[in-house]
């Protein structure tokens, strides 16, 4: 049994989601200073570097962190290679050439190439977009969670958040997941609790691939 | 298989370990703004509500968060029962009469009862504290990890820091656990995955156990 971490490192300065607080992460006391160890401080937004949404994120009498029950954010997981050039849409064909894996309760990450601007502004720009008929198209097939490697699922943000995290829909999604070429094609098991941030939005995870 | 969580809500104004940075959870975007979603920003200290320490809190060339294995907050562990009063020491004796369990690298948490203060400044005031004698046998018994209900190992926090986070001895230290009176007397798997503050001393975690 081995572990991937599929989360980007979050450092001091690490550009944000347009409009989203601005990542600070600075020493607060020192082993030099009269405390005698190292504690920082930390100024975040809820949707910072790889982080998963609440339902509550768009919906506002959907979920909350604390509502999420947490078998949601542990089990079995498939990768589904989708490779994107920048601004490309992702499209249903793209998904539905993997249905036999799209199955009711399944995780599903998937890969379009897009982690190699993480830590760019251009990463949080011409992203590749899940088209709003694509989302739809997830959503009928009632999968508990989906991650990617792009900020947000589709440029439609509106639309398609809303779409995903409806309350008949309710699916996890986590964004700006890391290292998801490293992934095997076989199933593996996905770990990627939030933060508890009772009656909030949204949390950065430290999520991980359990492969055997 | 079921998850019990073992990690503190967190809730804005949380009480802090004396001199550490306030915990701030406050509403940065809304449903009704501009933005069309909820989206929070959180100030708070890397040693918040239930978290881990890296080596580095203490020792100045210890690990930092991104050196530590994930292999380190993922596995078989068990729970002590080790009830206290307030400000009751927690002895070599406490922890000997449970030696069978305590093996190379096992993860073993410890259940005071003090979790009853979480959320009062009281909580780090007064806590049931490990002897330097006590911190000394578990680094010679070369756990994993430890964790525990109370804020911090002992109140000589120096001495006991040193001892368990040195070179040699590498342990994981999880403070300000949850509910470990839910936890079975059976081994159970723990998580708890820190965040990725690159080079920094440690994070507030979400730690589960998972539960046959």
């Amino acid at each position: 049994m081995r572990f991937i971490d599929l989360s980007h490192p979050l450092r001091d300065g690490l550009p944000s989601f347009p409009g989203d607080p601005v990542l600070r992460i600075e020493p607060h006391c020192t082993t030099a200073s009269e405390a005698r160890c190292n504690v920082s401080r930390v100024a975040m937004g809820t949707h910072q570097g790889t982080h998963l949404d609440a339902m509550f994120h768009f919906v506002e009498d959907g979920r909350t962190l604390d509502q999420m029950p947490l078998e949601w954010f542990y089990g079995p997981a498939r990768v589904l290679r989708i490779p994107k050039a920048a601004g490309e849409d992702i499209t249903v064909e793209d998904f539905a050439k993997h249905e036999e894996h799209l199955t009711e309760g399944a995780r599903i990450l998937f890969d379009t190439g897009w982690q190699r601007e993480f830590g760019t502004p251009q990463f949080f720009k011409d992203f590749p977009s899940m088209t709003q008929e694509a989302a739809r198209y997830l959503a009928s097939r009632k999968l508990r969670l989906i991650g990617m490697d792009t900020p947000t699922p589709g440029r439609d943000y509106y639309e398609v958040h809303h779409i995903l995290l409806a309350k008949e829909v309710e699916m996890v999604i986590v964004e700006g997941l890391a290292h998801l070429d490293q992934l095997p094609d076989e199933e593996f098991t996905f770990i990627g609790f939030p933060l508890n941030f009772a009656g909030r939005d949204g949390s950065p995870i430290r999520a991980v691939a359990m492969v055997d």
